[in-house]
């Protein structure tokens, strides 16, 4: 019989309790699975005696998470603490540090320190893995890391935050404004302590930049991912999209093209009827598309806790079963860095402005788009609303850069009352 | 640096060329990502001189795939020739025999001699994979296996047959008759040279049948699947099931109850707006679910060169990184056998009967379901064609047996015509 794989638990939340009930409910489950014997040896959290709904009496605790990450008596640190440096970080360069497996579901910490520790992992022999970092439950890491590894990826998309899909959601099916449903969504539990993080599309965009750097070989690089959260989407945009046969999601997206890598997690247009299109509520999808493989879609819940801690016990059982694997699917010295695209590929386009009413106003700014060789593939005005009329514009696939300079023109003719709301819309 | 992983494949049709293809054009990719070179040894096929698009003339030929499974220098035999016995069996009995790892993408072995082939594996230190015989490119054997392994699956859901789902998307948007459907598919060369394997049910039905042996822990037990083709899905069901909400697919439900193992490979209404009845054409879908992690949806391309070949890779990578699992997720030894559940889990039916022109037939067909204890959701009475009229029912929830006590009396009473048509609403 094989020995036991002993973990240390740091993070005691929903997630870390969801963890220890599956290791202590499913003994015989997870070993007849793995062929090995997975326990907890220790544990450790802010707070010792809150009330997690399992019994915490047979394991070590350690305050010190650095402490726990380095006992003797742990073979996988298990990191559900959270925050991109701090504790979290230091436990994780310590347990690594120490030549012992990691798996996290922090994907702040990868997004920013990723590289720096899965070269650390590399040069001790260690492994460190991060499912549950991106898209909850969706088993998505290990499809582009293993079961496509036979792709050249060409495009990795994704719907990863589903606090902004709840919100945007609920505008287009309640009617409610952007501040009520951000309102309703808070009252829910919803947000995260920043909300920023959730509706500027930071979380989402760490998701993103950990799935390009396994697509493309590429060192994670959170700064270059094109970040616009959805505060912006007014329900004028949801029903204008909507009568166009669109829907609204923040959206992100990751290609490899000639002129660099592409990272942009921001709301976007996609048809109805695609799966994108129909992702409802807190749900989260993501989309892989291989040169060999096609389009793949995933879908299923992307928070929570039995969706998180099943894949977090995804990562521990592979370590039960001897999966080794470096971090982001290659060795870490072998990721190359990537230059950023300095411009997104040509798309069509979504413009939303206020027309100020006065005669030509309209010819002005179609003058505009022309000027900058745009043509325009839909256009609607609508009536008066006391000295504007709204007027929606589709394009036909324009480069953002030409997109800019027109609507820079279009203000200088003074016509538009306000800055334009600009929206991609991504062919999916 | 290792030494290469060393391929023997044997069959090369589509997605045999496919595979050598990606290891001639992909060497770099597939060495950086696994850390070891892949090569090909030795292939074998019926026929020599076919040009298949791509050069042979670096490997060994055999024209026994015995003897290929067996050579010194193949480290992974590649089974894709297809078929349950005959070579296919021979050649990877003999592999794993040699201790040799196999990959294949052939269900339909695996339906028959899967537990047997796990077995010997175990046996003998073997690794036996098959990523590529189900639902094509979508890596849904490793999710099961690895990615959800700390879950009790609760049920597994798929359309697994592309051309099935071709049939019934065309009789459905194009109007077509069953047989102008098939026929279409024919000519597209989507039938399998057996139309039954695919219209019956029966490939499919393997599928389940794999899938159900890792979610359950249970030995593959094809013969229990419960069958059902699409022959007698007519236009008018298809039609019927729209008005109401719903669409007709054939799906394979595989459920672990207190009364048994059901598997089940029948067409059944599933929602128009849910994702299974949103999947037209030749996608595949399959949904997993879970105690923790809630249900997971994966949709791609079910078969075909790219992505068939895809699955088979991504099976040669994981051991060129040395993973080595079991079969079917955990020992062939401790693979139980499932009873068959005796009967279905209780459901809402579709039925759809001709009764003849007779006062009071349509109470006599109401009672009978009423003596059974079957209450009706909805029904209608269409206007009389000749000397019938269409009669449609939809049932609250019923166990089959009740359902078929019904049918019986109302056969008796004579007032319907023929054999009512009767389909399961599975809830999804």
């Amino acid at each position: 019989m094989t020995t036991p794989l002993r973990l240390g638990i740091a993070g005691l939340g929903t997630v870390g309790a969801g963890v220890v009930k599956i290791v202590r409910q499913k003994a015989a489950l997870l070993s007849e699975r793995t062929g090995r014997d997975i326990q907890v040896s220790a544990v450790s959290a802010r707070h010792r005696d809150k009330d997690r709904g399992v019994s915490l009496a047979d394991y070590a605790w350690e305050d010190d998470p650095v402490a726990l990450a380095t006992r003797d008596d742990v073979d996988v640190f298990v990191e559900l603490m959270g925050g991109s440096d701090g504790p979290a970080k230091a436990a994780t360069t310590a347990a690594l540090e120490a030549g012992k497996d990691v798996v996290t579901a922090n994907k702040a910490m990868l997004a920013h320190h990723g590289q720096a520790l899965a070269e650390l992992a590399e040069a001790r022999g260690a492994i460190l893995r991060f499912e549950a970092a991106v898209a909850g439950g969706i088993p998505v890491i290990k499809a582009l890391t293993e079961g496509l590894a036979g792709n050249e990826i060409t495009r990795v998309m994704g719907v990863m935050n589903g606090t902004c899909n709840y919100i945007l959601t609920r505008m287009e099916t309640g009617g409610l404004t952007y501040q009520d449903a951000f309102d309703e969504a808070d009252a829910l539990g919803y947000l995260e302590a920043d909300p920023e993080l959730d509706v500027g599309g930071i979380d989402a965009g760490h998701k993103l930049s950990l799935l390009s750097a396994i697509a493309y070989g590429t060192q994670v690089n959170f700064d270059a991912v094109e970040l616009e959260g959805i505060g912006r989407v007014s329900i004028d945009d949801i029903r204008q999209a909507a009568d166009m046969g669109y829907k609204i999601k923040l959206l992100g997206v990751s290609r490899m093209t000639g002129r660099g890598l592409e990272q942009r997690m921001a709301p976007c247009l996609v048809p109805a009827t695609s799966p994108l299109g129909r992702l409802d509520g807190g749900t989260n999808m993501v989309v892989i598309e291989g040169d060999q493989v096609g389009q793949i879609v995933m879908r299923g819940a992307g928070a929570g806790e039995g969706p998180t801690a099943s894949a977090v016990m995804g990562d521990v059982m592979d370590l039960a079963r001897g999966f080794r694997i470096s971090t982001f699917g290659q060795a870490a010295s072998s990721l190359k860095v990537a230059t950023p695209a300095a411009a997104a590929t040509p798309a069509g386009y979504y413009l939303r402005m206020s027309l100020v009413d006065r005669p030509g106003a309209l010819a002005k700014v179609a003058a505009a788009l022309g000027e900058s060789g745009i043509s325009i593939a839909r256009m609607r005005q609508y009536g008066h609303e006391k000295d504007t009329a709204p007027v929606l514009i589709v394009t036909h696939k324009a480069t953002r850069a030409a997109l800019d300079t027109a609507i820079e023109a279009m203000l200088a003719t003074g016509v538009v009352d306000g800055v334009p709301v600009v929206l991609r819309i991504e062919r999916v």
